[in-house]
């Protein structure tokens, strides 16, 4: 089928971008020596996470246990779950898949890790359980290397689980590289303090689980990173491109559109608005716009009703008619894709495959 | 079952909520003599548009012809489209539905009545097209009288179709009542012209369209309006209360969440974030934060990540522990449940109903 005979809006996925972000990926974890655990929140298919083992990685990563079942049921059969659990059904359904699937997770309190060894026991399952430590982003994580040594020295104390190593999200760190700079030292000073006091009590860190896209080709310089869980690095977004960690030409994921009104001077409506891009802001740059117009780089994309796109083309020297179709690219590509139920995996003008975001929804 | 046995995070409708703000709409609407034509982009579930329709709404209003579709399949026979249709294929399927069901559409276009006239005319079926006309909100919409003239003359003149009436969406006053004040005689202006206009043409206006939740109450003040479709009345949010139109009494969905993290201080971490409640920020009010925590009125819901809701508990004496359970009214009901495959309806505490948000994901 060619793209065009497709009705709109519809997430396109180009497999040649796609194909070489997933080697291009792949060839910096070999020649780093970091182990790659995508997290597949970005895409949510099991059929695009098989391609990333494919290529080298480890395992995924994923955050809610009813996504784990889906991948496990897509054949992916290592998963880490890179999310706090306190809650006895959620670890139930979690070890339930432990009877196909090497499961692995982190906490950030010693509540959490008791629900999971628990469910753990239950199965006579020994579950790897990191400990989470904040980095920085202050959101989750033990706050300092004594309270990461007493989780651990706990965890390894029950029943159904064994300590499993050390787990960061350096969430904010996708800024300039001059504000990295800063910051990295930071954030490896306390890897490293949390290392040092784990191995001197007596707990040897097996896997040090960091990284993010925006810092994955940065992994070299992380201290005592064993593995990395980047989740958009195969689609990339305008995020990405604004904060100057990928290009247009490597974004993936574009979102095909029709102009369905030119009533408004200086304005065209297209027929894709919150609920097909999401209203997830530009994080990087002016932080300002909802999406990359490919084929006018002086529209302004620069409002959403919930099924309606505003561009303002009073900068531009483009002219646009009803019924032509356009395509965007995303500010944030976990948040689109998340808005759709199927993706088209597109080489060039044709339809190559229909992919099922069979993890979309599972939300609990 | 009782709501504590709920995975969350879960979407609550409470029902007693619900059926008193269903009834209170009802009422205004005969009192005011408008006609009540509700958008169920809201909540995209059948059942609940046709408990819309047995409280005496005539007929619903959709977005998209996919979700036309769910809804006609789900025994709703009188679907307008408020939505610019420009493509053949869209066309084609909605008027697809017509065998059973009354299908109106709204157009600001010669090309799009055009498109949509040649599919009706192939199932010799005659479509009432109702002009869009821009009352200031600058999204879609004829920009004078002479424009909506034309093209409802236009409209008269093409096989498959006629005109069908006047209609508008004053999508800009989601504002104080002394900004609507202020709008309203520009909004009337405009309405009036354009009836009048086309009366003096010899086309009579048998529908005037207008209408949102925010603006519902006041129908009484709007020059011509035979019939609104307001949205969100039925469930109402955190938008309607800051903007004074609704109270936290008036809410019937509450996201239900549990306290996952609580390591950083003064922090808690919820396990519901833009996947969960969508990242569409306060419209109205101070626009600061992504929800009302009902348990503390004094925590602030300062950020989201994917999976992650951050509280900041600093200005509050409430004490958090991991697993507690906090009921939280989203910012925007609509693009909340679009995230969601099915919403609990609650009495009390007890689930009576489990509701699949049938239309969720009909994007096209």
């Amino acid at each position: 089928m060619n793209i065009g005979e497709l009705d709109t809006p519809s997430v396109l996925v180009d497999l040649d971008v796609m194909e070489r972000n997933l080697d291009r990926m792949s060839a910096y974890c070999a020649s780093a020596g970091v182990a790659l655990r995508p997290h597949i929140k970005t895409h949510k298919i099991p059929e695009l996470a098989r391609k990333q083992i494919a290529r080298g990685a480890v395992g995924i990563t994923a955050a809610k246990p009813s996504e784990a079942a889906v991948m496990a049921a897509g054949g992916l059969d290592d998963i880490f779950i890179a999310y706090p659990i306190v809650a006895r059904q959620k670890a139930e359904a979690l070890l339930a898949l432990s009877e196909t699937t090497r499961i692995s997770v982190s906490v950030d309190s010693l509540e959490a890790a008791e629900c999971l060894a628990r469910a753990a026991a239950a199965r006579s399952y020994r579950l790897p359980i990191l400990v989470e430590i904040d980095v920085g982003f202050g959101r989750c994580g033990a706050q300092s290397a004594e309270a990461a040594v007493r989780l651990a020295a706990a965890i390894e104390r029950l029943a159904g689980a064994r300590f499993g190593g050390l787990m960061f999200y350096p969430g904010h760190m996708m800024v300039p590289v001059q504000q990295q700079n800063e910051l990295l030292p930071v954030v490896n000073a306390k890897v490293e303090a949390a290392y040092s006091a784990l191995v001197a009590a007596g707990l040897p860190v097996e896997v040090v689980s960091g990284g993010s896209t925006p810092m994955a080709t940065r992994s070299a310089e992380f201290s005592h990173l064993t593995e990395i869980r980047p989740g958009m690095y195969p689609l990339n977004d305008r995020n990405l491109v604004c904060g100057g960690f990928a290009t247009l030409a490597d974004c993936a994921v574009t979102v095909l559109t029709t102009v369905v009104s030119n009533a408004v001077p200086e304005r065209v409506i297209l027929d894709g608005g919150s609920k097909t891009f999401s209203s997830d802001r530009l994080l990087t740059g002016d932080h300002l716009g909802h999406g990359a117009v490919l084929e006018d780089a002086d529209a302004l994309f620069y409002g959403l009703s919930e099924e309606h796109g505003h561009i303002d083309t009073s900068g531009s020297g483009h002219t646009y008619r009803l019924g032509d179709r356009l395509r965007i690219v995303p500010n944030h590509v976990c948040a689109t894709i998340n808005m759709h139920d199927a993706v088209y995996g597109v080489r060039g003008d044709q339809v190559e495959v229909v992919w099922q975001v069979a993890a979309r929804g599972r939300v609990q």
